[in-house]
């Protein structure tokens, strides 16, 4: 049966869980990173050294992907697992976080949102009903609601509305949903106040979606907020269902996620950072246009069996000193092949009842007290 | 024994030659198509999808890495294989073409050019007994000598003038010359001057380098004057050492020197054009933005084992048209695998007396008359 979630073993000492969510195209082992593919690609990476960085699930961006190439392109094109061809499961967002961030002159009625787009200012509509209907068409395996994105700090009103309009909307793009092969997760939203996000967690968890996000994190607040957040807003989410905190992150709030029950995240944080030579390791992140690397012998990461390991850091400081492609490449390899080693890491300490020691000793290596490096940070 | 030219098979209709060049990292066949690595990378390509291109030999430019990171730092790193990872055969060209095209300010004595860096400005001296320090330190497998490159078209007297010089400096070269894991390639200047050519390639003959090339041609002469001038040059190279055809060129032109008996070839137009949209088939150029592909599910290439081919026109396209990295990289990859297909087949060709009636389909096909694509050109 697609879309269950399997829950395997709750870590004794916190609310980490190690499970499974099966879909159509594959089973996911969780928790899980994804790697986020906006527009049908994971920026410089090729299909197989993405599967080889132990990507399970990637991401796709609805607002992107609709205004280029236009959804219905990539129907004509076989859908996105086609267009792409990455065959195991894919998630499309809904485009609610990219209104809020990314386009311009958007304009948001309890219809729906209509914007121009952010490359060339062509005007689009997105209701909760057409962001059902997008991702249909992109064929996605897991597709998200369209939700009311506010940025924080910002008014309680402000907030609620928007928390009670997700909720609307949600409902909407339940109602309309008909693929089979393609499960839909609601979103939490509902600012820091907590009381708000509880009622949105216990609302949508009444209307049985195949799994949770938490969204509208992320977007400013102090780490220990969105902790905070997370430890009221999980234990309000159905436990039979997986959850999955949009847009996040860093390493350590990855961790404090998964210790507080969440089994899934994205973020663009492993490539983004790849492409601006930094680089994640177990000893805190490296900068690699370091002139301190420039003779370095040494891979970035012993252990590590990524093709940027296999290289020098001073031909990986040469590659971006020089501006060759390479050099984002790699680090970029290198970094979803950290995110996915992590959260393998994750899954078996959380098998083996010791996922508070396992982040205690990532928190000692990433804090520069185990490192030797000439750029600790 | 290192550095040894084989002859497998000549041609019965035409000098194109079938052989193989032995180095201490393996064994070339000939002919053979060298992408280009200019600063220690093939631009976007990682090493495993190089090697999966068929590549068995990559150039590396001597005047891009002394520039940057420095031939010293290269050394430290371990020498250009260990650097950049390739362990098969690596050939450095001596600088020479990029003085001639790149630096700044350049002024040419007998002693050799001094030149400011088009990166900063940085003045740096080219001897030809510095061109051959640099690159034992690199520790290629096969050095070029410095040479004296002017453009075409010029008075006679400029190219005599060069084509002497550069005998002088390739003898300079040879007498320096230690390294025993590295052989050394001469190179005939001499324009479209016929019998300066000739001249130039008896000169550097006697002088019994490891293998000859012909340089300062697709410098902006007609092809059919670069085909009459290799015509005149090939006859009066020894036998039994491989002669290469720098920075050619366009499939045609590869096929053209092939028939007149050259042995090795090198290119930035597979990774160039690549990056620029633009698709090497056996139907001729797709330029991979044209609005006919948008929907277009077939693949660039029927049975081209590359990874773009396992992508549809279409998604191609949409990279290239929404700036993806991944769409230069992959059109690269394609672009190289192409030429190293063409190279493997038209050494069977070779093989089979059939290298004329081999290059007469090829053109039928690069011509449009085989092609039912919408952009033939």
């Amino acid at each position: 049966m697609p879309f269950e979630y399997t829950l395997l073993h709750r870590d004794s000492g916190c609310a980490a869980r190690r499970g499974t969510f099966s879909t159509c195209r594959g089973t996911v082992q969780l928790p899980t990173f994804m790697p986020v593919g906006t527009r049908g690609s994971v920026k410089g990476v090729e299909l197989r050294q993405l599967q080889e960085t132990g990507a399970e699930i990637v991401l796709g961006n609805t607002y992107h992907l609709m205004v280029r190439p236009g959804e219905k392109v990539v129907k004509a094109l076989g859908g996105l697992h086609t267009f792409t061809g990455w065959e195991k499961p894919m998630l499309t967002d809904s485009g609610g976080f990219q209104i809020f961030s990314l386009a311009q002159l958007s304009k948001i009625t309890e219809e729906g949102a209509v914007f121009r787009s952010h490359i060339d200012g062509a005007k689009f509509e997105l209701t909760p009903e057409r962001s059902v209907q997008v991702q249909e068409d992109l064929d996605s395996d897991i597709a998200m609601v369209l939700d009311h994105v506010v940025g924080l700090p910002n008014t309680r009103k402000v907030v609620e509305d928007a928390m009670a309009r997700s909720i609307r909307w949600a409902k909407r793009c339940k109602d309309v949903h008909r693929l089979e092969t393609q499960t839909q997760f609601a979103i939490v939203q509902g600012g820091l106040e907590y009381d708000l996000r509880k009622i949105c967690a216990e609302e949508l968890a009444a209307l049985d979606f195949g799994g949770y996000a938490i969204g509208g994190l992320s977007v400013g607040e102090p780490p220990q907020a969105m902790y905070d957040c997370l430890d009221v807003v999980t234990p309000a989410l159905p436990e039979n269902k997986p959850r999955y905190l949009m847009g996040v992150g860093r390493p350590e709030d990855i961790l404090e996620g998964i210790r507080r029950g969440v089994d899934m995240f994205d973020c663009v944080m492993p490539s983004r950072n790849g492409r601006n030579a930094m680089a994640f390791t177990d000893q805190g992140p490296k900068r690699l246009r370091n002139a301190c690397y420039e003779r370095d012998t040494r891979p970035l990461e012993e252990g590590c069996p990524c093709p940027a390991c296999r290289r020098s850091l001073g031909y990986l400081r040469h590659l971006f000193m020089t501006g060759e492609m390479l050099g984002p490449i790699l680090l970029t390899i290198h970094n979803l092949t950290y995110y996915q080693r992590l959260m393998a890491d994750a899954r078996r300490a959380i098998e083996e009842d010791r996922f508070t020691g396992f982040c205690a000793e990532k928190y000692a290596g990433w804090s520069g007290s185990t490192g030797g490096q000439c750029d600790p940070s």
